[in-house]
């Protein structure tokens, strides 16, 4: 190991000299200082720096490994646990890129974020949202702070269902599960659903939080490529006649990361196969508001069949509120039960607060009158974004501009990964998202995802210039006054 | 099958045939009108009767077996699943019971519920909370309503860690984990640490929603059994010396169901084999703070040598604001990261809201003042609930009074299963908790809870003498009037 990680040791406390070292070098690792794969010292000559028993160091390893942390190769040492370690279980998740995912990752101050989804608070309606819970509070009384039931508040499930109607859903209040957010819905569905070994089906690329929910259950993640306008059929014929998958979890609006969109015939081609194969489908529609052009949205949850169970995954908030926590899950009959326990011991019950102001919210119109005043908002930074990238960027990263949604989704010529770009970036105080954290397999990847919705027209201006000079860097290219595309 | 189950089949929509059959066989089952274990109608009989194709009939058994809501055995016939299945992933959980245990089952009109722990809604500190509110909206803005860290608002977990160390439990900020709820923070443990096949070690008796999540994550769950000071720490080391638990979840304080308090020995002793046998210990203090008597209620994570992990899971609001779902976890440094992870998959991140205006509560001591207040409220209750049912029940039936929590385990007399009396007490408009909810193993148990956690001093008394009456009923008594218990 040719880097210095110095380690302290405290031998006047009780806390055990090997619990120490692998405390300081659990933090290490934690902080990235150690990286994944990277070997750790050998045993002897730590024992050695560190004037302790061998089996002092040896002891300190074990509990690296017991932690995930680290793995020992016999005959060559003990290394730091690489990401995509095979533990299904203790190393399911991918922390760090999860965090960064959610712009949680430490970035450098005054950097521009493209990669995180967290809307600019000065957007979020306080003062209606502030004036709504004083309502309910006296309105409801001690009842809001009180056990709300764990299929959710009754009055907000019969007023979703008549939303979802209204989308051409046909549910009913008892079918509505509220949820403490997007998230938990996933997490949710893949406790009820997902057994050890079970095979999910999924988009490539897809949303890490739903790879981590999956692979937590130690389920086996197959991949169906995406296309501009869906998964490809062929593709999930072919897995379907080999295997029986458990569900397909798909993003059919503004798909995340890509921010594709299904078309009506790949649809309606979607739900015979499903039909055909008895295969179950969970939709997350988590943000088909936010649409720019004129597309059909209509979810495959309206278009199903009654022989094809489709678990409707709905957030309304999330970009809007994201604070309230809440989404929910259009659950058919027979798996309520199921859906109904796994919440229950996820976390008992969602707020009732929230619930009850997001039901005024629905029921009084403020949620369409938010939602105008969003969807223009956001209309601007999107044109701003299309514009700037396309002035900005070198014309081999190549880009459509999606239809609607947060994200952009582009592809670097070539080969080339996209975490090459994400370093360049980086210190050019852009912070990008490359394609790897979206892969259901590790790997490197061309493409990364641009989000603007933290950013405004003017922040998302600067970022592209900066991300551009960063691009030709990478590309190569010296100058970029002078850059010409290579065709 | 004797009793009549109507099945209205409808022929004019596109719903298919075998799809409405199990809808509607569905419905009888989660409303318990088709019971566990009870035999649905011949396959045969049951087409002739709503004369479609067998074949329909096969079909909509096979869907209602899918769901886990019935088997079929060879040569016999289908049967609704019994509630114990051994299918430990899709009916892994007991909702029904679960549900019961919250409150939430379907209780008569009028009933005195002694079964649900949801406090009086009127005893919540709801201007208080409102008035915190506000000042926070005031002063945060918008970022109250944003995204906050995965791990939690940083003020709050120094907050908490301080809290913390006032009881002798040294951690730091970074090793608070922020859940949403105590059912969370066990539901986050068993995510990060048990992988199916692994062994978990559980009081006997202990909190049902405890072993839905561990028995979500396919775990083999071992139950030591309860003594009035704590578990019997002889079969706790036959235990671990034949078997390598992944942890032990315990309740020192006030345990669920039962009431005990770990002896000061009992948990030094406890401690001294854990750091033996290299056991890491998950401690449920859910409610330490209501304490009746001078108790001595240190918690493990304060006495445990630097050797044993201790995770200390904390909620502070079950009774007093259970609608915020805050919990907090010490965790031990080596199972941060893998914590973090877990909460990062179960629902991103706990609502800013209650983080913030928890933190006030706590930095501005209205957080003793409400629990000075709650304390003497309860103690009232607790005072009238054992002079209650000292009059009330017969001598036969036997218990301990607590020294503190909200709960009071009793047993009938001989091998007398409470499941009886639990649908006696129901006829006469009082509910309990059976004993059997709170089994690792499902069996008979002739103990029950009483909880009066949502019953003023007038219910308790009145309860108690309906619940008096009851026993007496299943005891064979006729004439309560005239009672004498049977030494």
């Amino acid at each position: 190991m040719g880097k210095s990680i110095p380690i302290h040791i405290d031998r006047r406390t009780n806390v055990p000299l090997y619990s120490q070292i692998a405390q300081a070098l659990t933090e290490y690792i934690q902080s990235g200082r150690l990286a994944p794969g990277e070997k750790l010292p050998a045993i002897r000559s730590l024992a050695r720096a560190l004037q302790v028993n061998t089996v002092t160091v040896v002891k300190a390893y074990q509990e690296l490994e017991r932690a995930g942390l680290a793995v020992s190769r016999a005959g060559s040492g003990t290394y730091v646990a690489p990401r995509d370690q095979a533990s299904a279980f203790l190393s399911a998740t991918e922390p760090e890129l999860d965090l960064l995912d959610r712009g949680q990752v430490e970035i450098p101050p005054g950097a521009i974020n493209f990669a995180s989804a967290t809307p600019d608070p000065d957007l979020l309606p306080v003062a209606t949202v502030q004036r709504l819970i004083n309502r309910v509070i006296e309105r409801d009384g001690g009842q809001v702070f009180a056990y709300e039931e764990s299929r959710g508040y009754l009055p907000l499930r019969e007023k979703v269902a008549e939303v979802l109607a209204a989308i051409g859903i046909h549910t009913e209040p008892t079918s509505i599960q509220v949820l403490s957010g997007g998230q938990q819905g996933i997490d949710v569905v893949a406790k009820s659903l997902l057994k050890p070994g079970d095979v999910v089906l999924v988009e490539a690329p897809t949303y890490p939080g739903a790879l981590a929910a999956f692979r937590s259950r130690g389920a086996r993640i197959v991949s169906v490529p995406l296309g501009e306008d869906g998964p490809d059929l062929l593709a999930l014929k072919e897995i379907l006649k080999r295997s029986k998958p458990c569900f397909f979890y798909l993003m059919p609006a503004f798909q995340n990361p890509t921010g594709a969109v299904y078309s009506r015939q790949k649809k309606e081609e979607l739900l015979n196969l499903a039909a055909h194969f008895g295969l179950t489908l969970l939709e997350d529609d988590y943000l088909s508001e936010l649409s720019f052009a004129d597309v059909d949205l209509t979810p495959l949850a309206a278009l199903a069949p009654p022989e094809v169970p489709v678990l409707y995954l709905k957030s309304f908030s999330k970009v809007f509120l994201p604070g309230f926590r809440l989404a929910f899950l259009a659950v058919p009959p027979l798996l309520r039960r199921e859906i109904l326990a796994a919440k229950h011991t996820s976390d008992i019950f969602t707020s009732g607060l929230f619930q009850r102001v997001f039901d005024l919210f629905l029921r009084e119109g403020i949620w369409e009158e938010q939602l105008a005043r969003i969807r223009s908002l956001y209309a601007e930074r999107y044109h701003t974004m299309v514009q700037a990238l396309q002035k900005e960027l070198p014309a081999q990263v190549t880009f459509i501009p999606p239809r609607g949604g947060l994200n952009f989704w582009l592809r670097l010529p070539g080969n080339l990964d996209a975490a090459l770009l994400y370093r360049e970036a980086l210190r050019a105080g852009v912070v990008i998202s490359p394609g790897a954290l979206f892969l259901p397999t590790p790997g490197p990847s061309s493409y990364f995802r641009l989000t603007y919705a933290s950013l405004g027209p003017e922040e998302i201006r600067r970022g592209a210039a900066l991300l551009g000079n960063a691009c030709r860097r990478v590309l190569g290219e010296r100058c970029p006054g002078e850059y010409t595309p290579l065709v």
